[in-house]
C-alpha cells in the first residue's frame, strides 16, 4: 500500500496531468477543456472530448444563475447525490429531484408518461429552478424543451446529457437547436455521473 | 412528442434490444449477459463488453449473500443512491456508505489516509457487511484487499469497478489474483454508476 498516492488531492492532480497529456490539444477554451476533463476523469472515456457541445456561453449563464440564487433540478438521485454543494450552498443554491415523489409516480401512471417528464412539469412551475440537470431520461429533456417552446418554462441553463439508446440522441439534438446556453453530449452517451460531473466542474470555477 | 415511447417498460426492453444486436456473439454466460447488457445501457459504451471480468462464481455468490441477509457497502454516495433498493428490501439487505461520516473524514486527515480507505476499515468491524461495491476509489479497493489479506475481512463477493488514472487498474488487477467471489473491470474504466448497474442487473434476477 505504501507505494500508493493517498492523498486525495495528489490523487486528482496527476490524473488531470495524465488526461491533459493523453488528450493533447483539443479546441476548447480553458473553461471548457476543465468540464472536458472533469467528465473523462468521472468516466476514463475520452470519447467524450469528441462528443461534448458548449453552446450559447453555457458556463457564464451556470454561474450568474447560481450567483441569482437560483436552484438546480436534475432528473435522477445519482445525478443529485453526484453534486457537491460545498461551493452551491453558499450561494444558497439548492439541488432538487423530483422523481422519488409519490404523486409524480402516481400521475406518471394515470397518464401514461414517464415520471421524468411528470417530474419536469413539476421543477418548472417554480421559476427559481433555473438550472436543469438531465443525465438519464431522454424523455425528460424532451418534456422539458416542450414545457420551454409552450412557455411554460425559462431555464437559465440545461445540461443536457441523457444516456440510452432510445431518444437519447434525439432528445439532444433538440436541445442543439436552442438558444437556451447548454451543454450537450453528441448521439448516445451521457449520464448521471457525467451531468453531476460537469456541475461539479463549472462550479468549482467558481471559487478559483 | 407523441412519437416518442413513453413507457419505461417499453424504453428499456427496446434498448436492451439494440444492445443485443449491436452485441452480437459474445463470450459470457446468459446471466452475466445480462450484467454487461445493463452496464451498456447505463453508459452507452460498448466496450465494457471487452472490460468485465465475472471470477469465482460472483452472480451466485451475490445471491446467496442476499439471501444470508448480508448488508451492501458502497464507496460513494452516488453508487449507493444508484442502488435499487426494491428486490434487496424484500431480504432484509442494506445498502451502507461510511464516506460521509465526519468521524471518517477526520480519521482520515489524522492519519494522512483517504476518506474511502477509512471507510472500508469501517465498514469490516461488522460482519453483516459482506457485499462490497467499490465504483470510485481504488484506495478502498487496495485496503479492502489488505484487511482480507490480514485476516480482518471476510466479503462474500466484491465488485471492484473503480474508475480512474491513479491507482484503478492496479487495485483491480489485485482484485483479479485473489479467489473472492468478484466482478471487475480491467483497466481505468468503470464508476459509481456501472458499480450500481452491476447491483441492480444480479439483484432483478433474483425474482425472475
Amino acid at each position: 500500500m505504501k507505494e500508493f498516492i493517498c492523498n486525495p488531492v495528489e490523487i486528482e492532480k496527476e490524473s488531470m496531468a495524465i488526461i491533459g497529456e493523453i488528450l493533447g490539444e483539443v479546441d476548447f477554451t480553458p473553461k471548457e477543456l476543465k468540464v472536458v476533463k472533469r467528465v473523462i476523469h468521472t468516466t476514463a472515456d475520452f470519447e467524450y472530448a469528441q462528443l461534448l457541445e458548449f453552446n450559447h456561453a453555457p458556463l457564464e449563464a451556470l454561474w450568474q444563475a447560481i450567483r441569482d440564487g437560483r436552484h438546480l433540478v436534475t432528473d435522477t438521485g445519482m445525478a443529485m447525490s453526484g453534486i457537491n454543494r460545498r461551493v452551491l450552498s453558499k450561494y444558497g443554491a439548492e439541488v432538487k429531484c423530483f422523481m422519488s415523489q409519490e404523486e409524480v409516480a402516481l400521475e406518471a401512471k394515470e397518464r401514461g408518461l414517464t415520471r421524468a417528464m411528470v417530474s419536469m412539469e413539476h421543477a418548472v412551475k417554480d421559476e427559481r429552478n433555473g438550472i436543469y440537470v438531465i443525465g438519464n431520461a431522454p424523455t425528460a429533456l424532451m418534456q422539458l424543451l416542450e414545457l420551454i417552446e409552450k412557455g411554460q418554462a425559462a431555464p437559465a441553463v440545461i445540461i443536457g446529457v441523457p444516456v440510452g439508446f432510445v431518444g437519447a440522441a434525439e432528445s439532444k439534438e433538440r436541445l442543439g437547436q436552442t438558444a437556451i446556453p447548454h451543454i450537450l453530449i453528441r448521439g448516445r452517451k451521457g449520464g448521471s455521473n457525467v451531468a453531476a460531473s460537469i456541475v461539479n466542474a463549472i462550479s468549482y470555477m467558481l471559487e478559483e
